[in-house]
């Protein structure tokens, strides 16, 4: 059976189309997903800054609006980034695909976060493209282009739930009840264009019919996991409880997690872990509780240049995200309230970066690594530069 | 000079009336303590539940009334919470200062909040100071025990300030800057009668021409460090800032955490520590980055029935907590939010335990002390039973 044509008209058309439904998340039993291009000239995207409260999608039309969807967040989780950075070179190409107004789409697009570096990987790639092609060929390669890393995003994540399964089946054929795992963040197919990272496993799981329960942890100061990660997994029927991100190590030490399984914005070649702020604690917590920490780790997330994670950039957000948060009221409004004393400043570090001792191992579209250099390298010998 | 007036009408009279203004803390310059006797049949209290958005005291005339503040943490904080149900006690020995009133008083009161062993020790000194009196004598025992205890908690807090200030002092010494304090939740002069725990160092560091800076956990699910620890720092003048809980462990990764100092709700005879939720993923941070942790602990929140921390219960608390959040719209109205999907549940463990391994030290009424059975045993002979 094809998917409803609401889903269809709604979100997904070129790339995920031809797709069975199975291989699209479900709102509610609708296939959905993140991004998809409308025409050649527009690009629909679900705004997730109002998410879980409304469901809303908006159009972009334009590099700024595809750089300003990143900003403020409407579209946020690495993959998504890179894919939505391309579809925004696509949309310079509508209106002036010369070599200027690329790169400055390109220095634009650059421009907005910091941290992933699927965002740099996805605007490099598009401009080695495009840019040794005559001008008169760029729309349509762009599209293209921006089209296949979109295909590509979801067949890496099909692959990240395939070989996480097996983490998760084997705890399952352990002990009877439910496989619960902790997850930090939203590493979802909100996080990507469709399945997620980190989230892969879980639903690869759930369509195997084995039980999973899945900790998610609030994830302040954004709460991508209260609103994101709880939405979607709520949306698509997986069990779920949300946390305080101060209870994890107390779940663990309590037994209650079986498994970490997390995103990441950019690995370094030594499996040093960027991800989002707060990783780290759980990881120290994993680690001190004998439980495997694994990180769902797409190829565009690992920068070989870099040798470890101290040199990975930690983006500084706002301090209002700390002092203020989004809420619905009683009587169904979004409101922004303040939690903090006018007087008292809020500091905003959005990233951390554990260290490779603590990662258990990588699950990556080819397979489940050791989160070390050697390991790495051999799994990715064609973009190793020396 | 003695405190202004409105401080002594408003709040504090018969144990800390005398108190030179130095002993107090302060709010905008007004000495001020979180609990009173108003004569011998009224206490008052400040309602901790609207800070840090609304300055508001009430009063408590019944143990009913006291068990409730208790319960929806009017106040909270193991010391003060100790002096509310003595202070409860005194109230039941208004109407009826017989032994089964005192026993129902003390069963409504101890069934509040289960983790903070400074509720029962408040309650067993109180009936084992009144059930030996004739009941007609019992009613002004009661208020003049309730004032011990509370003036006890002063010189504790006052003492724990004097213990801790020479490790604030010597990294002040090691280099120039401020000395950055990292903290959990509120362990401050709000969760006592006064100078509070874990800042009772800060406070005497400040007090002693040291410059600090305290990084403020907000301390989800509550806020209580965004609410309560950011407001009486500012209110008291103390360079802080406010972080998610997620932030602690990038800030000592990055040299930013000079010294962690916590409260805590009971510390076993061997030195596991329960304290607020979160507590032990900082206390792995600080470990990993061999960073003192130390433990504020007044000698009524050391419970030497209990051999080690895994015996200690731990609160569960309504999953709204986590789902909800209280905060101040643009309009000035306090308004509850919703956070999370209505479809999606939440959990809410309350506090979590610390192994003694990852406490560097606790700091006591008498002294600093190593989390370890010996050492504790020693510091506390009279409360050994073997």
């Amino acid at each position: 059976m094809p998917p409803p044509a609401r889903a269809v008209a709604a979100i997904g058309d070129n790339a995920g189309f031809a797709l069975p439904i199975r291989t699209r998340m479900n709102v509610h039993g609708i296939a959905t997903q993140t991004i998809a291009a409308i025409g050649d000239d527009r690009v629909e995207i679900i705004d997730q800054t109002r998410l879980p409260h409304e469901f809303v999608r908006i159009l972009l039309t334009s590099p700024a609006d595809a750089a300003e969807a990143i900003a403020v967040m409407r579209v946020r989780g690495a993959p998504l980034i890179g894919a939505t950075a391309a579809y925004g070179l696509a949309l310079a190409a509508v209106t002036d695909a010369g070599d200027a107004a690329l790169a400055d789409a390109a220095d634009l697009l650059a421009a907005t976060r910091p941290t992933a570096v699927n965002l740099r990987w996805a605007l490099e790639r598009m401009l080695a493209r495009l840019l040794p092609l005559p001008p008169a060929a760029r729309r349509a390669a762009a599209w293209a282009e921006a089209a296949a890393i979109r295909a590509e995003d979801i067949a890496q994540n099909r692959a990240i739930g395939a070989h996480g399964l097996p983490l998760l089946a084997a705890i399952a054929e352990r002990r009877p009840g439910p496989v619960n795992v902790l997850t930090h963040c939203n590493a979802g197919w909100l996080a990507t264009v469709d399945w997620g990272t980190a989230l892969a496993p879980v639903y690869a799981a759930a369509e195997a019919g084995i039980p999973v329960h899945v900790w998610v942890d609030e994830t302040r100061p954004r709460n991508q996991g209260a609103s994101l990660t709880a939405w979607e997994l709520a949306s698509h029927g997986i069990a779920h409880t949300v946390i305080a991100d101060n209870a994890g190590g107390h779940l663990m030490r309590r037994g209650e997690v079986d498994l970490c399984i997390v995103g990441t914005d950019r690995v370094a070649a030594n499996g040093d872990v960027a991800n989002k702020i707060g990783t780290y604690l759980k990881a120290l917590a994993a680690f001190d509780n004998g439980i495997p920490f694994h990180v769902a780790a797409p190829g565009p997330s690992i920068d070989f240049a870099l040798a470890d994670g101290s040199a990975i950039p930690i983006e500084t957000r706002a301090g209002d995200e700390v002092s203020h948060i989004l809420g619905r009221a009683d009587d169904g409004r979004l409101l922004r309230v303040r939690l903090t004393p006018a007087a008292s400043p809020a500091a905003n570090p959005a990233f951390d970066v554990t260290p490779a001792r603590l990662v258990t191992g990588l699950i990556t579209e080819r397979g489940l690594v050791a989160a070390d250099t050697a390991a790495l390298a051999a799994l990715y010998p064609e973009r190793q530069t020396r």
